[in-house]
């Protein structure tokens, strides 16, 4: 995870929601998995607005942490309470094999950041003490500090102030979040921003924006937050109707995985292949033992 | 569920392995929900085979049963375990609000029905067993049972002695599974079998089968079992890659359901609309306190 | 628990940290079953200031309710967020089976009641509102509305302001909280408020108080919140230390209790017999196949 | 683990059911902690039969760990199925922070060595490969293989002629287990093995044996497995019969933990030091940036 973040090149995250997601990012070569609040709560067929609770959001990331080799990212929301919570949600989280966490500075409960809706920030005393005592009692997570300055229309000026704070508060990297159709914003931020802190963005609604862009304007990780959920949402709803309308899954066929490719992901040849070698090795000991 | 089951047209139900998903089968027009446990170990990154726990199959089910108004069937694999744990089940998933339950007639731990493996089914008296204790101890919960008889290679007359004695034993339905790609066993299954239960199949391998044909054969429902899963795992496969591949995500945009479509999936508008509601009534009723 | 509440003596409520505890509570002759968040986070080793969250509480107070007839009644701290937060909870509790909720007009997250630090009243008008909100969402779940203002040293006064409006918010019943040693504070709110709704209390701290006085002065409930713990703390340390020191378990064995008694909690004799019952019915069916 | 299994002197590891139980065994000076199913299943009110299946011990037994510096044994019955899920459970736990597990050689699923009942041993090929397999796939978790030949009636020459084959397969330690009330069966076990395992025994029936005793005979560890629970079950169940009986809370308060007892074992006067701590580093911050 800090390789990602401190290597030269554009570190690219994609957002999962399932293991089974998290592996099909790791087999198209992205560098990092992000446990997305979004997507796991869709999934989940709740807002994204902790209504979903810790123990479900750390479930959630850390089985995406036991399917794939990447490091994993977990989006935690506001850190779901006082400084408290956030040192137990640090120490879970890390014991949970998690490689880094992300805590924006909003309030409890938050809202999904492409809603309106409350979108106040949090004090800046208040979500300082949490960098501090996040970056204090972990070993090696990495703490991802997420500025919501320009979502809540606060401005330019207080994600600058902020971004200065979090980084002398001990964050390892700022997340600098937009929702403008046109990366405008966060390049500006990105040039303004002096401290030595990786920075990261979002790109879902200025989507025209490039890698090569993104990496040649000095942002060290770019996270594709919800795309996996949103492509799977869309060919599930035709797929769906297709089958009901047509009487039958033959005509849908071809836009369907076969058993074979899920299979595959389950690793089930693996599975099959060390069942036979215990089992033969186990007989072998037994005839020994005669 | 038993409306379902007894009604005279053909019931159709979508496997799930997601509240989101369910969501989609509901809103398309299905009339149960299957909790696929293929589906749900595939979502999870494991192989179909018991290494997903009555416990996480038990959550993954009732997940789905709080999503949708439509009734679920959980794929209960071969029960978990011996009669005591069958038991345990029948009530667990019955209080969890589940509206059946399925089990088949292999040996725990159980292997996908599609894998060549262990397909050996379990001892008759054994399993008899087991669907008198859950339909003595279940208050409501519909009971099917699932007949391996022909995946296991033990022939159409297993298949209609173990029938009967699961019609003696209790169950409320018989699932027929094949693994043929022509519908001809199942269909000389429910031409030979005499029994007054109704007959559940499972149209994966032979996908050419119509409603109206399984409906004239004189079946009570098909479970498309895997097709949500199937449609998504392509899907966010061939997303993936393409933003790998593209440095963007503006070419998959077309492709991928808006934010708009996971806010309302997820309820979004309802839950704002009875926060300002209820925020609104609790300041009249502070106000009158004054 | 309705009855439990309305009922014109004292009903005697017995906290409980696990199935086990409960079913003694239940042995033991108690009327309801309170889902102690103090014996539930000292049993996890945590503190009681919402460091488990929603799903934790849930989990414990659910598996209390699927062991025992008696109702069970959760304490669910401030409701665990905000409005939205507390309707999730309300239909999630419901849903597995618990008879009541029990929320009080702290901040999230709110600390153990009989702990120096932030004690701060939830403003008025946002409680009330989530009094509302549970009490219209709810199917047939009793909701309790906790009063902390004696705990937060703001007087009786607003402890009667604030009871009046959740009984227009549409309480089912009060909860009203002390920590002094002497039942002089609870027994004057009794007396001084004028409202229908039944009244709760806790003699943690005045336990001199006996039921007698208790049903005179007109309370509708007593809950023992924290007693099963406690006595189980004490032994338990106390055997172990005594295991240390001896060297042997000779000297506690009198002090435990039988392999015999756990296994009749457990409901091992019951379990085994219904496991022959139905093995036994299982050759029989198996038997007429032939 | 490996330490306290190594080390000349005996070795003591104490049952617990809970983190509370844990961190008092802890408290008093044993060794390891051993995640008791019979514990954990009483304190979940089901029976000792594999009712609670693997999540359920898991999350057991990690609540364990997280909640002491101690090592923790976990107790893994039979392995929760075949081969395949004992790989799934070694991973699982290690990744969980156990420090060892101890499977039985009895089948799935297994019944509590104290009941009458099936109490036959698992084929023998079967349990080698298991014991094979998990030492395999583990990185540093040790693996107990416990032996049930004595339980299940099989003589002694069975319980030697598995032990040398455990060793073989390579298991880290060997618990010899008995249901006699006198400990002549596992001294002469561990007379007659010649092996270089370390040993095991559990005593709970013949427990006037001492300390001295096993270490002189050559035993590496005691576990006391279910006398916290125990000690607990009496108490709790005196305690609330007196309460019941007399009316009041006041006569058993001297048997009682005291609050501060409790809030010394949840840590919480270091959670408020530590939350002091970050509120002021939090305010210092902020207050830079002005």
């Amino acid at each position: 995870m800090r390789a990602a973040l401190e290597s030269p090149g554009l570190a690219r995250a994609m957002g999962a929601h399932s293991p089974l997601s998290a592996r099909l990012a790791e087999e198209a070569g992205f560098d990092v998995i992000w446990s997305s609040g979004l997507e796991i709560s869709a999934a989940a067929g709740v807002p994204d607005a902790n209504i979903l609770a810790m123990p479900e959001c750390l479930e959630a990331a850390a089985g995406l942490a036991d399917a794939v080799e990447l490091p994993v990212l977990a989006d935690c929301d506001s850190g779901f309470g006082n400084v408290n919570n956030v040192i137990h949600m640090v120490r879970t989280y890390e014991r949970r094999g998690l490689a880094g966490v992300c805590i924006e500075d909003k309030q409890f409960p938050k809202l999904n950041s492409f809603i309106e809706g409350n979108q106040d920030l949090a004090p800046l005393d208040d979500f300082a003490g949490k960098i501090r005592a996040a970056t204090e009692v972990r070993e090696d997570l990495v703490v991802v500090a997420r500025l919501e300055a320009l979502i809540s229309g606060k401005g330019m000026d207080e994600a600058l102030r902020r971004a200065e704070v979090y980084e002398r508060a001990g964050a390892d990297a700022l997340l600098i979040h937009s929702k403008l159709t046109e990366p405008d914003e966060v390049f500006a931020f990105r040039a303004a921003y002096t401290g030595d802190l990786p920075v990261i963005v979002v790109p879902t609604t200025y989507n025209q924006v490039t890698v090569a862009e993104l990496q040649e304007r000095g942002f060290a990780m770019a996270i594709y937050a919800n795309h996996a959920l949103r492509s799977s949402l869309r060919a599930m709803r035709e797929t769906l109707v297709k089958i009901m309308q047509d009487g039958t899954t033959l005509h849908v066929e071809e836009d369907l995985a076969s058993l074979k490719e899920i299979f595959d992901l389950q690793r089930v040849p693996q599975m099959l292949e060390r069942q036979a070698h215990y089992e033969a090795l186990g007989r072998d000991l037994a005839e020994a033992a005669r």
